[in-house]
């Protein structure tokens, strides 16, 4: 689809700008400069989600690309390494080509407790340099769960955590041509062994999702130096990854906005199919999943008109506050959405007859007859509701929204390392009388209470508080 | 497994009793009347549940049973009906046949909004007589997701609902053979689409589920006299749903607990695998889970330990308030375990290899290196538990314990129905001075707080009470 | 202070503007017509109360002259009545005379199942209109809690719910002096009763708050004709209540993000006093903090940046869907907040000593010795810290919180009916295949799936998923 | 109280038992040796808090001196010490003398992320050894929050957390006297400043509460040997903190039983009187109210019929898993239970008129005619119910139920360290097919799946799971 939308007539002007030559380039392949680039792109990721599912190959990869430049001009001015001239040059070869891209970060880890280069077993449980040569470097590990890159032509690889010196060949960035000797994609199965006609009725949010995740492995892959971003730089992993987090969770953001919709709409469909959209607790649910899937638009749209730069560069990067919170309100929240949806929805959400019983013509009457409800829905529409929900209730949508563009305990992570702390400690020492807010930008230029005028003493103006009772 | 179980040695005692005769009967078609009975009958569902999900062709239809039993006594002894004898009759046959019975009570609604009588589209969304014959009724309706009746031999059908006058011919309770003539199974599809060794593997718990629930048509089934347990008595429909409810419920705290210990415990085995078994949060999530696991079985056995009776009858119900209070915890909280599951349990408890790709001799030895995690644990050890993991976070899993049992507002009604309202609002009077906790029988003989010592007069005895301060 | 920060260089430019007549007025009694007015507003209400709670005669004053301005229009052009010019004459002798102003809302209420005219001990318990003569109106009733009543020199009256035509005599908006005849006002006990610098010491935050609301009495009062701004338009009560909400609820998300601040940065104060900022579970309960009162901060600007407006009117309002978010992300959340602080201060958040213990040379020593804590930090502060933290958590915050504004089920209410529905549901309906989706706004012109590119046939591109497994 | 409820006729065989001497003595001053023994100390705890909060000079206290007799009999027969006579002798000294005692426990820490002995300002922030002497030793330190200290007679000291060689001078057990030399009571300001009749009615909760609180200096205190009960062993710190908590968290239990009743009947009658007592969402929130209520006294009781004795001992324990899972329901839930009934009970609930108003005779009409609700109902009993909920809801009651008798940290290690996770994990290896569970108590003794008979093949029986669809 990613190639559809640009293509379209309404949607080109949306998806299609210009290079410095005056050649139409995807939108998407372009670094963000203002809020308005940044709400463009935006609007790119609602409306390829909205659509169906799209801009998938031009979405992690894309994020991965902005990451790259972020963190080459900080390395080239701390370091004088001359990463930025590649990245743009990779950039114009992406956009003149019109590849389709998609961006690996998450290695496999091994054992969590343990750094990559402390691991046991073997040392490649984190994408690693495993020869530095002439012409390029060979690396060798595998990557986890990367979306669309069976449909990709290039991966785009950077690391999913920081790294101490120890771990410096593990600081790697690079891109490879998706069929570059030594890859190897070990596709997931498919969220339900259905397919065609068959799949679209009963599992209509996964249908047009297969096949799409898969395990990477670099099999001793070589990369020339002219597509290698990052090797060894291990100060700087942090940016690379916090860089690609920030701009990736903007688009976790759209994509949620997608799914938040259907959700809340399917469970207002059922509710009144079901006869029970008047039933209070069933609209007081009503209300808070629309308050959910709203908040998470709001914010994401806020994290667009609010950005910010970083590290001194002119590259735009979502407002981290409001991008990671965002995204946490919406993994916080999933499974009291989905809870929600099965509570209002019924048993019939997992017990929902399937597209085999629905079209096998002896059966079909005794559904349709007894599985209608409200009167003047048909039993077609109410079934097909109830699959959409069977469906979005399921294990993969759980686990995507939780761990996908990183965990819960990522998120917090980011939300106590971006929240202005300076400004709430003033706030309470300011309130309690405490000093050392005076100088906080928010706080410190506000009016003493002294300047203040003085409430008039209190006793003589309320006859009941005076007296009567004997104070001992 | 049903009748595996009372056949073996090592159970023979627990699940096999005598009856009058001197005969061997099945101990769940008895009908218990003492709290040790209650606690027998908590054990068999338990050691079915543990061994691997069996008892099912025995717990709804025994549930169904005993409630039939409660409310024959109580319209024989109102309207001098002659239920009893026929319920034991039944019962009998049962016993010495030693049938396998499943309950049939979710009725397929239609508009929720509306009285069986009022629905419009036709009048069979209740299952209702159509006609009262010399020799006995026909029936017509459906009953939705009805576990077990694929094996069972007998259908107890009893009202899922209070009923008005209006609806006097949808009070009903009666039960046929599964394959008396007009009775229709339409299976539900399975939980996946796989069977076998590969389903074993893939799917642990769901694998011997297969089938299971179905959609159940009445088509004008006729049911003889001896077999009708209840016909157009709307007045006891009440006691009859009741009654099935907190016995089914005592079956769904069994059938939980073993749920919830393979829950809590594949938390823990892969954050012991994945290496994050000291990472405080996790900690805290594990501690969680066995906190709601245990409080389940714990309040379950309260509900055996201090029974009721009703209705003055002497046969003995659980306790309703504990047996509501353990199956809103798991209901109510159920969401929240698999989202800690698959909190712990990362990106790959829905990514992680299936059967096919773990057998396929080309691409274990990539999986077996790289889904590697502590060292000495087996890969196939890891997949194994995220399969399981996979496996119970499904959507069945969810929607059958919210609803299995009967709904979250079902729960939350039965709590307020059974809650001791008249002690708590004497606790509240009795604190806050006014009268009309008197007669309460927990706190209407305490004490007078005037018959207290009183404490000395305060303000002596500190003297950082005393004046510094100027009150004005 | 509404008066101080008006007249102070500094703050002159925010809160002064001119009226046609070129004379200085203060900017809260204008009426918003833009969303950079909106902004000003929230601005004007946040220095306010980050300053120290200030704004309070010009706050739900000002929101119920915003909301007599938009009723009074729609009244007119449905109804002919001359309402507009009235409030307009009104708003110019606020303006011209600098007043202090506050909305009473809030009716007694009686049995809250019974409408105003329904009530059985008597028929005041919402403010009605007695007697209708010649040159006013005569109303009796009462206003409960109705803050800053005290400091006030108008109040500005108007319902609270909606109304059917017999409760017409109810369905009533005026103005009058605080201190017209028959006009009582029974202040509400302080917060804790302590004064001066004893009470700034021990209750930071409940301080500057006494007194401020009361309940007001309005025994037979009577109203002139220019004063009255609604007088048995039952029809339009909603509106006025509805417009007044919008406006107030944006002063309350400016009232609650100094209040969320101040918690938060406690929160973090006394973790870093008692030595705990770097435990797990406690940066994770301060990552929770930041992340609520930075989400109320931030939809409470997206309410202004994209407000709205009604009935076809030209003033603005918040957007409701925004504004209600944001107040509802604090109501629901603040006894977590609340839990949170006590969490991590411990149990000196309520034991911690007084002002006159510490001010007691005999005891201070003991104290100042033993309740230090990390190195460095003055006993003093630490406990200061601790009083702001067991003021905040007293029960005046958390009601005010909860209700302030309209309750939690308000909130509910809002949301529900101001979620864009139809949108919600064509999401689901296009993402289920079922119709009606086509002309929804934002899903109706989107490409259709059958206009994307298929994917190609899934089973030729993965091999693990073919055969070895006999398929039965 | 503690002496009336003893000496009162009703009473008197519940709370007095014979010593070996045939005397009367105060039968919370024995050693548990049964399950009987522990439901009639649960009875006598919930009997004196529901009477109006007595027992507090037999709870705390009798609570470490049961932890002394467990650690002693741990010590002497691990080190050869002689505690537990010298135990023994001690308790028969406060039985013979019918002596009020209180245990103290918390110490005031200073810097939590420093071990006693490394804490900067002095060494004092844990009650340590300073000297050993011929006849005793000399104490120093301070204990804070110490409940019901003002009216014992007798102190009990122990450490409240678990010891490293480097500070056993902080292993430390013993009694002295409250009026030893050197005892320093420092009481904490009452929960609010009110007394008498006038407090009586204001916080009626809070009333027969103050005193209570001190924060405890041992300054240079001699203790002579015969009352030290641990001196330095500090790897048996752990035992007597881990014994001490069990106790006492039974009487928490029984403390929060009577308070959670109250808060239950509070929010049910204020619903009554406000007339909102059939509000759906009203009665959901009192369904969970009473749930939580119910669910904290099954798990206390549950503690209680299946004790444990631990370390060999003949002491029984309340069940670690269950009273721990008690404490956490309330300590995790009560802040939620304080917003049901702030929601339920209105504004009024921080609003409500005081003593002097309602008592000032120019003011007592307006509020009675005003603030009357339900028909029937005098508005005074509204009030009073109303100040009760203020006082409830109020600051203390919320710390005192999280920190009381150990945080929600304590309580989530204690479920974590007290858990079988042997039995959950063999549960999981069960379910997906891994070893290691064959050796469980529970599980391994349960009939393998092979032994079951398996299902019939699947496909042949279910029609609409047959092919029409053309398979890929």
């Amino acid at each position: 689809m990613d190639y559809v939308l640009p293509n379209h007539p309404d949607y080109r002007h949306l998806f299609v700008t210009k290079d410095k030559d005056g050649e139409d380039i995807h939108f998407l392949l372009t670094s963000p400069k203002t809020p308005e680039d940044m709400l463009r792109r935006r609007e790119c990721y609602t409306v390829g989600m909205r659509t169906g599912g799209g801009v998938l190959v031009h979405c992690m990869g894309a994020d991965a690309l902005a990451a790259f430049s972020v963190a080459a001009q900080v390395m080239d001015s701390k370091l004088r390494t001359g990463y930025t001239e590649r990245v743009e040059q990779y950039r114009r070869h992406l956009q003149k080509n019109d590849l389709a891209l998609t961006g690996a970060i998450t290695d496999v880890k091994g054992d969590r407790s343990l750094h990559p280069s402390q691991q046991k077993q073997h040392k490649d449980f984190y994408l690693r340099i495993v020869e530095r040569q002439k012409d390029g470097i060979v690396v060798r590990g595998a990557k986890a769960h990367i979306s669309a890159s069976p449909c990709a032509n290039e991966l785009l690889c950077l690391p999913c955590r920081t790294h101490g010196e120890a771990d410096r060949d593990y600081a790697l960035g690079f891109a490879v041509p998706v069929n570059a000797p030594g890859v190897k994609l070990l596709g997931v199965e498919p969220n339900v062994r259905l397919y065609d006609e068959e799949c679209e009725f009963d599992y209509p949010a996964s249908h047009h999702m297969q096949p799409s995740e898969s395990l990477i492995i670099f099999d001793n892959v070589f990369v020339p130096w002219e597509r290698v971003f990052m090797c060894g730089e291990w100060q700087f992993s942090q940016i690379l990854a916090y860089a690609f987090a920030s701009y990736h969770r903007l688009f976790g953001t759209c994509k949620m906005t997608e799914t938040l919709e259907a959700m809340t709409g399917a469970a207002s469909l059922i509710a009144e199919y079901n006869g029970v959209q008047n039933v209070p607790h069933v609209r007081k649910k009503l209300a808070w999943m629309a308050y959910i899937t709203e908040t998470v638009q709001m914010l994401g749209k806020q994290a667009c008109l609010d950005p910010m730069t970083e590290f001194g560069m002119d590259v735009m990067m979502p407002n981290r506050v409001a991008i990671n919170a965002s995204k946490f309100t919406y993994a916080s929240n999933i499974h009291q959405m989905v809870q929600h949806m099965q509570d209002i929805g019924g048993g019939l959400t997992t017990t929902v007859p399937c597209y085999r019983d629905w079209k096998n013509p002896e059966i079909q009457p005794y559904i349709d007859k007894y599985l209608a409800a409200k009167d003047g829905v048909k039993t077609e529409d109410r079934i097909r509701i109830l699959r959409l929900i069977k469906d979005l209730t399921g294990n993969h949508w759980e686990v995507d929204t939780i761990h996908g563009e990183g965990s819960m305990a990522a998120q917090e992570m980011f939300l106590y390392g971006s929240a202005d702390w300076k400004k709430f400690q003033a706030a309470a020492k300011r309130a309690s009388g405490i000093g050392g807010w005076q100088d906080n930008p928010v706080y410190g230029h506000l009016l003493l209470r002294d300047e203040l005028v003085k409430m008039p003493p209190v006793d003589t103006s309320y006859k009941s508080i005076l007296p009567p009772a004997k104070k001992q």
